[in-house]
């Protein structure tokens, strides 16, 4: 029985480990929190971040070194603000470059850097190209259920994505492979900023139309900026672009919509976090984007009027009435271009 | 005030008449059942197909000659099926190539012609270079109400598009144009397919994440398919692709998912198609990309599964574990083969 390291015990974390279990391997769940790891293991539960009782091969830990020791592989799932803090504690365990997954959404404020260059930066033993990103449409109790779930497995290193590949497929989950990590990181961060867009138009009443829209020319825009950065247009039609878009904007579960519905409702930013009382990471995501565009030079007219709305104190309304009076345009005019360049040069 | 024909008084007809009526033209909507054609002129309603009150300057006709008389422009809004048919009683009256814009979802079965061919074989006037497709996310119910909604002109002819762009863009109907006829028009009308298969898999009770996977998937299949008789690929991930993708997959309302419920929860199609009691345009779609399929030899496997449970009496749960248990892939390997050999020929 091979031993795989999971760390973060959140909902994602477990079910993730759950899917390695099924797969027939002993599961070390690290959580920081010992009376979590303590829960896993007299009980086999995670009450808090999941309502299944989990199968006995998953082991919690609440002890770093001892959750890695004799591993083959790493999947982390711990949240964007703790990625480089819990990197930094690897480098002092970490003898071997073993295979590192990790499955986190999000951009660093300020420095824009993605999950997997974190992860480089921090990791002696490791560049950016030797991290795989796991992304794709997937609430955490459906995994947990064996609904079947897709998601794709990037690394620049295709060896590599392989390697993931083979440890998570099961006839519930499948799992596909790419070598664009760009492509994928930024499709599963940059989502949230359309869906708290979606809440926006929900919570001003329009209709499916208008919804499907602002999906549509969202996700255009977000593959837009990542084609200029050099990521695969392709990506953004995939599982982490449109599928997790999909999730995302249409369940009502989803904290980014929510922010946005109560928005588009008339509520002030600070009322909706306030109300809210937890972190909306399409929030800080907003900001990142669009200081991403300013900096590539890149038009993002949906992100740039979600952040007057959170940030300038716009109207919603105006806000849409801005963009439906836009100048006439092609549909996908900027990104043809970037695409031919690519394949030509 | 210009003068603009609109054939087909269905809900869709109806709703592009009131986009038209509303930019200050005076709308000739025609309809082959007298009686309608008194309703809008007496009542200005079109009760049947959508509950609003018509602007003045929408006027009803059951002669085709008369409806044409003076006409700036055409806008075809017929059923598939009736294109031909029209088209030929056209070529009786037409003296000269006024733009014609046809919003018509469908391939034709047999000869799996789209609906821009069937207007350039069938019109003595034009060619299919001169017509114009409209498609994109767009409840009628939600136009007729003045909803944000966005739609995707396209045209061989970039300013035949153009004018199409002209007639129709107001500040709730935003128009973007392209010259990809071919995937504007494969993406409508390919929808459908994946509609009864997102039908199928709520039927069987899964969840949001494998609707997601097959919604996902399914578009790449269709892009596919797409790339492979030279469309754009970016078109997929747009209005005509994405957009229109999502309001039919996510709506009770839409037929075709409806179909596909009924068959997640074990009903076979006779029992579909005798319980709804109408046409559901998908299931002849289905037997067309299935067609289509094998004759360019493209791996189409969620529209094969779905051919499957339709006309070879397959139970939709076995073909859910055939496409979970495929071997293992890469996302987009095909689609960026297709590319690359376009690009580099």
């Amino acid at each position: 029985m091979d031993k795989i390291a999971v760390l973060g015990a959140g909902s994602w974390g477990t079910a993730l480990s759950i899917v390695l279990a099924d797969n027939g391997n002993k599961v070390h769940l690290w959580t920081h929190k010992q009376a979590q790891a303590e829960e896993i293991n007299e009980l086999h539960r995670n009450e808090r971040y999941l309502d299944v009782d989990l199968p006995e091969n998953i082991v919690g830990f609440s002890d770093l070194p001892k959750a890695i020791t004799n591993v083959k592989a790493i999947v982390m799932v711990v949240p964007t603000k703790a990625i480089r803090e819990v990197s930094q504690q690897l480098n002092s365990i970490l003898d071997s470059r073993i295979p590192i997954i990790h499955a986190s959404k999000g951009i660093e404020p300020g420095t824009l850097k993605r999950v997997s260059q974190m992860l480089g930066e921090e990791l002696e033993l490791y560049n950016a190209e030797d991290i795989v990103v796991l992304s794709g449409p997937s609430h955490a109790e459906e995994v947990a259920l064996r609904h079947p779930t897709t998601v794709t497995v990037a690394s620049l290193n295709k060896e590599n994505a392989k390697v993931a590949q083979e440890l998570f497929i099961n006839e519930a989950f499948r799992v596909y492979t790419s070598t664009d990590v760009l492509g994928i990181e930024l499709g599963g961060a940059l989502k949230n900023i359309i869906a708290i867009g979606a809440g926006i138009s929900d919570g001003l009443g329009y209709g499916d139309n208008a919804k499907a829209a602002l999906m549509t020319r969202g996700l255009a825009e977000i593959a837009r900026l990542g084609t200029k950065l050099g990521a695969d247009p392709l990506s953004f039609l995939g599982l982490s672009g449109v599928g997790d878009l999909i999730v995302t904007c249409t369940s009502v579960h989803s904290r980014n919509w929510r922010a946005g519905n109560l928005l588009g409702k008339g509520h002030n930013l600070d009322e909706v976090l306030e109300e809210m009382g937890m972190v909306v990471e399409g929030v800080r995501t907003v900001k990142a984007a669009y200081q991403f565009a300013e900096e590539e030079n890149v038009e993002m007219p949906i992100t740039t009027g979600i952040y007057q709305v959170l940030f300038e104190h716009q109207k919603p309304k105006d806000v849409v009435e801005q963009l439906m009076s836009r100048s006439k345009r092609e549909e996908m005019d900027d990104i043809a271009h970037l695409l031919y360049e690519r394949y030509t040069n």
